[in-house]
């Protein structure tokens, strides 16, 4: 049982915010939330000075290439890509996602994130890191087609075999999608492939779709058509899609989205850290009805996995890019992280706010941090979440009501060892 | 002595990184740095698994505003002076004012920041939060010209008081600067009077210059010039003028500050968060010769004081509008928070940088704390601290020698005592 906290911001449809209340936890989901009695049999943590919100959600990060953090930076995306990301990526072992893999979850654990979106090699390996962790994963494998053909049935054959591997888990908080790269990197017999397949196993197609205006130029020279036209007309745009960055869309490419029902991984801080450029039409998606979440991409690009960071910078970039201050307010800005990455996902019954039923996936923050002080009433605590709060003000962090982290405290994450961890890894892929 | 540091990013001319030094400090100065050995009499701080960096500079804030911290967002900039900070603002009285500029200080402390410039009312008693927080304060006096001739000379008193109470403090982390508000909010006399004035006690005139587009307009509208062009005009402009903001600058302004030594404090989270618009042409600035330090601004428009956030913003916001990542680097945006900001405050032989002689305004953070980890090397740690960095990682702060924080605990400040004073400030203000 959370006792006594300062704050409930529920997330549920009214958004209602609760003053000095608890939840209580059982067999891993929401059983009460309100104004709780404690039994008997209850285990007590004491929530005053405490703002309970739930789990943050990370729509879109590629957990691994936490061990590229700060390796390279203030580089142009092909420099980046070509010189510095995928020649290591050649060297990466299954051992090394693995380590990177657990010092995304410590990060996330630390800052808040209880649920996460990943696409990347050596999945099998990230889906031991997120057993581990505790955290709650949904793991793609990322395909790129090869030049040759028995590539591209190898490629396939990774994805069955991972799909395979994350069925025989059996671990409830690691789920599969399947990843087809990108448009430009995948042909349309692997995106209708993919698209065959989530299908078949209820699930998510993972996929980035113009983050930059490149892609859009090379679609238009290659096939007379602009990216999601394409994708369109040979079939693949459906409810299953999750498509991130989505920066350089048109208004018409938006409204199909729309009526396809695709959603969308925003992704502001990668976006401006790689220039991009111009700003995800976010407000159009909004109106649209295209559910939009938050990522914060991976750790290469960020350089980090704090999704307060990426809601501060999600609000910020749209008011400066629309020269007004009322768009992506601090509700809508919550609700990408929170209930609408939850409908990117399709759990939204199960994940994203705090209510009966739903998982215990839960976040407190230290209301004694003096960056959340003071907190002038109900309406205003949303906003303090938003705009002054950092990953650091978390202070517990709960996946399906079991504790990640209390009072700052790593319960079953050894911080050391994965520190060594990374160490070697680093050093076995970066020799200096 | 701070002994042992992984890393010392002195921001020397030469921008050395340094990998396993220390720090001797005495008497409030930095008198040995590199390959230092401990003497008897030293009192000696472990600094291993740590990184050592100059204080942070925040070249504008509204400190005491840190009480108006999320009580109004997303609002249009006229209804949120007119409807929500001017209100309250005329109910402020001094002992609130300490008391935001209290919980300013604690904040400041918490995430590096040691030097700061700030402008508001009631400065007596900012100056005596600042007195009591031990770190670095560059205060004035916002002067704004009432409608009659009485209220104009009520100004000016008001800001010889204050000059005179702060000579009398003799403090020396104390400094006073003229603040005439901005060319919008006072006549031609009061700015010269000010510039005279600066010029007088040898200080800086502190002022907010071309925030936003309709001051441009009302000055091309009403006296026929940009902004600047007639600050120029009237014999303003010189190397003593610290203007805060600078959005809205053409080419040639940017160049008309570049040949009289003005220099700038960068506000980029308060601009996109007000959705300024624009963005400021900070390169344009660089290539002027303008020395440009960082500002958070005050937290009722931010929401916080932490320098990293605002660090990582400019490195951003930057590549973003200019659609190339390689603008801003990493350093160039370290610079700003550090020696720059030194420059900008005219006091770069005194602080900015880890060197000898200069004063012992420090700042450690923790590189244990996931999202510092993995440090490539050498070459890497400034980006580590711009773009993974949250004011949070810091463990240590230190103003002229002197501990403020320790290991994260407060070592003067007491944290429940201005959280209570917040408190009751903020009831007598804002009655629920």
């Amino acid at each position: 049982m959370l006792k006594d906290c300062d704050w409930i911001v529920t997330q549920d449809t009214q958004r209602r915010v609760l003053r000095n209340a608890s939840v209580r936890i059982n067999d891993g989901r929401i059983e009460e939330v309100g104004n709780v009695k404690a039994l008997a049999k209850d285990e007590v943590l004491d929530c005053k000075r405490k703002v309970l919100i739930p789990g943050l959600i990370n729509t879109h990060t590629h957990l691994s290439m936490t061990l590229f953090r700060g390796y390279a930076d203030d580089l142009e995306l092909r420099d980046w890509l070509e010189k510095k990301i995928w020649p290591l990526e050649k060297r990466l072992t299954g051992e090394m996602c693995y380590r990177g893999a657990l010092l995304g979850g410590l990060e996330m654990t630390r800052t808040g994130t209880t649920c996460f979106v990943d696409m990347y090699f050596h999945m099998e390996k990230v889906a031991k890191a997120v057993d581990e962790s505790g955290l709650r994963g949904v793991l793609s494998y990322g395909i790129v087609d090869p030049p040759d053909k028995d590539g591209i049935e190898r490629q396939r054959q990774y994805t069955l075999k991972f799909l395979k591997h994350v069925t025989e888990m059996r671990n409830p908080r690691i789920s599969f999608a399947v990843g087809p790269h990108a448009p430009y990197t995948c042909g349309e017999e692997t995106l209708l492939w993919s698209k065959d397949l989530a299908e078949k196993e209820d699930t998510l197609v993972n996929i980035h779709i113009a983050e930059t205006r490149g892609e859009q130029a090379q679609f238009e020279r290659e096939k007379k058509a602009r990216v999601v036209d394409y994708l369109d007309k040979i079939g693949f745009l459906c409810d299953r899609v999750l498509a991130a960055h989505s920066v350089w869309l048109t208004k018409s490419e938006v409204k199909l989205f729309g009526k396809k029902g695709v959603r969308v991984a925003h992704c502001p801080v990668s976006n401006m850290k790689l220039a991009s450029g111009g700003a995800t039409p976010v407000p159009e998606m909004w109106e649209a009805g295209v559910p939009v979440g938050l990522g914060t991409d991976g750790p290469a690009s960020n350089n980090g996995l704090d999704m307060f960071d990426t809601m501060k910078m999600a609000a910020l970039v749209h008011k400066n890019s629309r020269w007004d201050p009322t768009v992506a307010n601090a509700q809508k800005v919550l609700d990408m992280a929170t209930i609408e990455g939850a409908r990117c996902i399709g759990r939204e019954k199960e994940l994203g706010s705090v209510e009966v039923g739903k998982r215990a996936d839960l976040v407190l923050l230290d209301l004694r941090d003096p960056n959340l002080i003071p907190i002038h009433r109900k309406e205003t605590v949303v906003s303090d979440l938003v705009y002054s709060a950092n990953g650091y003000n978390v202070d517990t962090t709960i996946v399906d009501g079991e504790l990640l982290m209390v009072n700052r405290k790593f319960q079953n994450l050894d911080r050391e060892k994965i520190e060594e961890g990374v160490r070697l890894s680093v050093a076995e892929l970066i020799p200096q």
